[in-house]
């Protein structure tokens, strides 16, 4: 078969294993035609400028975080007039949060609710800066949901998110059936949304009924295949050594990042509720969630995976007029109104 | 946030958005820590060396398909020895095929069986040589399996592989209660298995109770975003330029690639019975099968996707001692037995 040779592939070169791994050549990835326009957008768009800061102190954390949010707070009256939301700050045995209610709730949902836990690598999102996706799920899902205002750097540093989501979730689950609550969380908080459960079954506290964590920042160690394959591919987080594991460093505060409280993919993840898990062929984070998947159906827990074509790191989130946005929290709220009672 | 620039960054240069698309840099791919000792052996071995190769005429065509063939006949009695599964040849209504059982049947599958149609490009794998896959359903899933021999180039051109597996499924649901039979298989065989659910819809013949199909070459047209993203990451394809790009060719002898029955992402699946999907991250086909899953899911049809961590194209098939491979034969035996009457 040698006359197969080289000279009849249509390329000059191809990878080649070297002592350090497969050796992949620069590439152009075209925009694909197999997702909506709007997505499309998204993926044609330069890549997220922010992705290679690194603050260095406490002052220049602050003022990016406070710029950031800044933009997405102004996101957020909009947000709801489209969706048809409203919200209201409200306490939780203390712990500040947003209650968020669609103008019309279903009758199934009436007496169900849902947590929600932020994204933001930990520091981004303070206030209602951190309302858009659970405005998205009131909006999409006809749930009423509750968001919870966690501590940040430099207010209060690592465990400060868990600690605060479970205060909330030991006050919700005594006054609400926790049979009729799930949780929810994107990034820091589908990880967050990973590690409660963690946590209530160390604390022995009620397991919730459901739970959805999308592209979870389930391996802060930066361990999973994806954080090498998708480097540079991804648009939003871009390459494992960008803003995000900055962000996670500063939470931490010298913590160790393989501690399931953190990197909840190394917990014992038996005894879990149904899981919805969400996310992207060109996410950083596809490995840290296909193997959170892995290891729940390993502990024989019902997970539902849904990887959405060509999306980067939570790009479901980022334009309520697309699509795919409706089908992801379409899915992830079918999946709510299965598993929670009514 | 001017001080938060380009000297914050452990990265001298990143990927930019050009005129055609993101530009993304040379990397070297490490072989990952996060599967299986025998899976990191399949992903830091050289890339398979025929995925260049694209014969020319029929004698080349021949002769890599008996090459390939002697191959994958030396490995089935082992197989079979290991994991305690025996065969013998049958024909369905003059379709050649494989009667594969297992030397244990369960109480539960002793009426069941499941159609298997093997992967190959369309051109690889005649006779014994396409029996691994069901050897490995058999042996992992304790289910007697009819594996069919479809013809193939040079012997026969498109539709053969689909009327002969169309054939098989109408005589074989004429013996045995469909509510009792499912069907599988993998790249080829996986989009097979999704156009003969087209194919008895249109025929009116009965729908199978449910239905495996392993990262489908659902859509020949080469369009998804893995067909990107994933090339020279994939080390089983490759390339979407390679070999099963000219065996697809060969197969479709000059009919519409985006024909339904060669590009089944295309067809109608509502309908469809549950289906399971197999993928891996690095897959070319990872597009392809998500596509499917998110078509079926909009279809209201209950889909389970399954995406492996670091695997390449159809890697689950290759080495029954991973623990990866039993773990895959285990999801899709357990989704069949939930879905197929005793």
């Amino acid at each position: 078969m040698s006359n197969l040779g080289a000279d009849a592939s249509p390329r000059d070169s191809g990878p080649v294993v070297g002592p350090n791994g497969l050796e992949v050549p620069a590439r152009t990835l075209p925009t694909p035609s197999t997702v909506s326009v709007q997505m499309q957008k998204m993926i044609a768009a330069p890549l997220r400028p922010s992705w290679r800061q690194r603050p260095r102190n406490v002052e220049e954390w602050k003022s990016f975080v406070d710029a950031a949010a800044a933009v997405a707070v102004a996101r957020i009256p909009g947000l709801c007039e489209r969706l048809g939301v409203r919200f209201e700050p409200m306490t939780l045995d203390g712990v500040r949060g947003f209650r968020v209610t669609p103008n019309t709730v279903t009758t199934e949902n009436r007496d169900r609710c849902l947590l929600h836990l932020h994204g933001g690598c930990y520091v981004l999102n303070p206030g209602e800066a951190g309302l858009s996706e659970a405005i998205l799920m009131a909006g999409f899902g006809r749930f009423t949901v509750i968001s919870i205002d966690y501590r940040m750097p430099p207010e209060a540093y690592f465990p400060c998110a868990l600690d605060d989501a479970a205060t909330a979730w030991k006050a919700l689950s005594r006054t609400t059936d926790p049979r009729k609550l799930g949780v929810f969380g994107t990034s820091a908080g589908g990880a967050l949304t990973l590690s409660l459960v963690l946590r209530a079954k160390r604390d022995g506290l009620p397991i919730p009924a459901a739970i959805a964590s999308g592209t979870p920042m389930s391996d802060v160690t930066k361990t999973g295949d994806t954080f090498h394959t998708n480097e540079f591919v991804d648009g939003v987080l871009v390459s494992r050594e960008g803003f995000c594991d900055a962000a996670t460093l500063f939470y931490a505060n010298g913590h160790d990042l393989a501690d399931p409280w953190l990197s909840p993919v190394y917990g014992d993840l038996s005894g879990f509720p149904p899981t919805i898990l969400t996310t992207g062929t060109r996410d950083l984070l596809l490995s840290n969630t296909v193997r959170v998947h892995r290891k729940l159906r390993q502990a024989g827990v019902e997970a539902s995976l849904h990887v959405y074509e060509a999306q980067s790191h939570a790009q479901y989130l980022f334009d309520e007029t697309a699509p795919e946005t409706a089908e992801a929290f379409g899915e992830i709220a079918s999946f709510f109104d299965r598993h929670l009672a009514g």
